[in-house]
């Protein structure tokens, strides 16, 4: 593999100044770590729950955590014969165990039940799952980490640096989370990206040139074709591609951001100044400049993590775009923002009013059956301001059924395509709210997120 | 052919008595018919001419023409193998001999020059032609016109109220005349519809059922494929389709008009009731009601005629359609008026004004070299708000060059492909009118096409 050196080494030191754990954070977490280690054991013990293996994985365990980030996944390993039900139960009952020393604790769900607790300040995972004889034999999603663990720990082995470095990098970016919000790369691929590539500058040099249909497959052992953008083929899995969640905006903000770090490599891209939450002089200014109607359907944010709520809300934005071209608005674009408390669905439209008439075009003149029909609906109809032959084909110009957005989408909203809690949020209540209006919404996040939408 | 016998006798009968001419009316035609020959005929011996014959064609001496047209049309025939020049030399000086006993004289072209005279309330056309063995040995298109003379003669004998009716039905239904500003029915086809389907009934029932592509060759003699939507083959030339100046919006109001006569037969099918001028309230109530924006291009009306003039003006409400659209305007409708010093591009769009805010496509990130270009022309050029990537392409919103409809045709209307004359006189100066300025035009003719428009 080519090297490039066109990355000054100042650049990368002075960003992992700031990103690499110190030798105190270091140790600090792999005591933690045994800590847990050992209770887990030990509560297995107390509860009388044989064959239990507890399983090191994540970052943290692979030495590629970027520093302040204090999360630890601790897996408890069963039998591949357990039945499911059963290590529900156990798993959780040694997990509430260990959580009788942590500062809180919280049931949370994936495929299957798991405990996030904090415990002296780090954000543990408790995580059951059955010890399978390979990757491609799991009877859980979760059951493939342990195998993820193997396969990079050894390979990654004094190349943490780069991994922490492509990280950074892609968080600076923007595009560095695989969760359904984000919808970019994790940190399995990063570290997978390294291992092929051998570097970060490789890497970043590689992905100025990459196309969608990008494949990557360590072992050479793909099995199926995918679809996804870049395919990074799971050593673990033949079957499975690690980046199958990153989207094809973020693989292509990725593309751009390789792209222009190597015009002008800068600690900016690693670490992008902070966006200052819009003020309201600020908003009037920018309604003022593009001329363009804004709009926001507010409501409450459902109470669901984001992993579910998230999806819901881009499926949301498709179905109003939908809807309001079908009514002959004119989307210029759509975005998602999502607070504690409030939710809101943006919506900049060439106009969010339209005139009364509507001109309704119907079948050709000679069509006869089909032509007379629709002549007979429209030409009594009310509201109907004239009609008249154009191609060849009947035209009425009628009354518009929703000249403005805002009440096309307070009559119809519901009618969309919602998933299913944030149908019962927007379902309890929402706002249409335009314009200067938007100045309403103060938190400061959501300000932020106007900086970059105007 | 079937006979259909659903038009009340007396419904057409009473057309019969306001569009037949009276016997008076008859002899008074023939009479000025006969003098105007004997005077042709003398003026070529006064001038020394030989061989020149002199043939009444048009439907004054057919007898199809309508009670109150005063149109005589006299063809002065040289033989074939005179020179172009001295037929055009020899002829304008008969038809000016002919002139010196007229009220008026007027010198008109078309493919020749011809001679328009009042000659005692009547509109007379002297036309200087070439006597030739047969209608596809045209030299002239003038030239035909004795050959349909001689067809359409004995074939209509007998029945020439059904041409009376079919031409004052297709009056009433706005589709009659083959001028380039009507588009629609020649009296020679109304002619060769009626020997072809036998009466006026049977042409009403069959074309109820016409679709583009109708076709009717009465000598069954048709030589060429023809594309236009009704196609009826002349039986004096082979080639030629006598329906070619009809335009498919024409045909289908035709076929339209007779669908709505056969429900409810009624004698404002033949003679609607005039429109009345559009007043000034009635613009704004209609402007208030429709909430669409307006727009008129006036400039001074070029002095040609009206078949030079409106393909001219039709093919300026194309092209400024079509600039209207490449600057995201949406066009409902276009229109054209023209009156004695005004003319009029009528346009109604869904919006006179855009948003400042213009989004600008590029290219996919991964075709590099052109994505890169497009990159860096924009986020760098002036008024540009910002960029992103959305479906995997660079986006980026810029200044739109033109927010007013108005102020895109006061730029670039010079620009539009338009025809000379028309060109000409836009040059010279032209407003562009919005809304309820276009109260400032107040000639009746226009306030009654308002009516339609609005």
């Amino acid at each position: 593999m080519e090297t490039y050196t066109g990355i000054p080494k100042e650049l990368k030191l002075a960003v992992l100044e700031r990103i690499k754990p110190s030798g105190s954070e270091r140790e600090k977490l792999l005591t933690i770590q045994e800590e847990l280690a050992l209770q887990v054991k030990a509560a297995a013990e107390r509860l009388g729950i044989p064959d239990v293996v507890v399983k090191m994985v994540g970052s943290a365990a692979r030495g590629t955590w970027l520093s302040g980030t204090h999360d630890i996944d601790i897996f408890i390993s069963f039998p591949e014969e357990t039945p499911r039900k059963e290590l529900e139960t156990m798993g959780m009952a040694i997990a509430k165990e260990v959580a009788k020393h942590a500062e809180h604790a919280e049931d949370r769900h994936a495929e299957h039940p798991y405990l996030n607790i904090i415990y002296k300040g780090f954000d543990v995972d408790l995580v059951p799952c059955f010890r399978v004889a390979s990757a491609s034999q799991i009877k859980s999603a979760v059951d493939r980490t342990p195998f993820h663990n193997d396969f990079v720990k050894p390979r990654i082995k004094g190349r943490e640096d780069e991994v922490l470095l492509l990280k950074q990098f892609m968080r600076g970016g923007g595009v560095y989370g695989s969760e359904l919000k984000t919808q970019g790369f994790s940190g399995y691929l990063t570290e997978l990206l390294i291992i092929h590539y051998g570097s970060f500058e490789n890497t970043v040099y590689a992905a100025c040139s990459w196309k969608p249909g990008e494949k990557i497959d360590i072992m050479q052992h793909s099995e199926i074709k995918h679809e996804e953008p870049l395919v990074v083929i799971d050593p673990t899995d033949p079957k499975r591609n690690v980046a199958a969640a990153l989207s094809l905006d973020k693989f292509c903000m990725f593309i751009d951001h390789c792209r222009e770090f190597l015009k002008s490599p800068d600690l900016s891209f690693f670490f992008p100044a902070p966006l200052l939450p819009f003020e309201d002089s600020e908003i009037l200014e920018r309604l003022e400049s593009r001329k363009s109607a804004q709009l926001a359907i507010v409501f409450k944010t459902p109470d669901v993590v984001e992993d579910v709520l998230f999806p819901q809300l881009y499926k949301m934005e498709q179905a109003v775009a939908a809807l309001l071209k079908e009514y002959d608005f004119t989307v210029i674009k759509t975005g998602v923002w999502s607070g504690k408390t409030e939710t809101a669905v943006m919506l900049e439209l060439i106009s969010g009013t339209l005139p009364n008439v509507k001109k309704h075009v119907g079948p050709p003149v000679w069509v006869k059956i089909h032509a007379e029909k629709f002549k007979e609906k429209y030409q009594t109809a009310d509201g109907v301001f004239g009609g008249y032959i154009e191609n060849g084909k009947y035209v009425f110009e009628i009354q518009r059924k929703y000249p403005t957005a805002k009440g096309l989408l307070e009559d119809r909203l519901m009618s969309c395509s919602l998933g299913k809690q944030v149908h019962q949020s927007v379902n309890e209540g929402f706002e249409i709210i335009e314009n200067a209006e938007i100045c309403r919404l103060k938190e400061s996040d959501f300000r932020v997120f106007l900086r970059k939408w105007m």
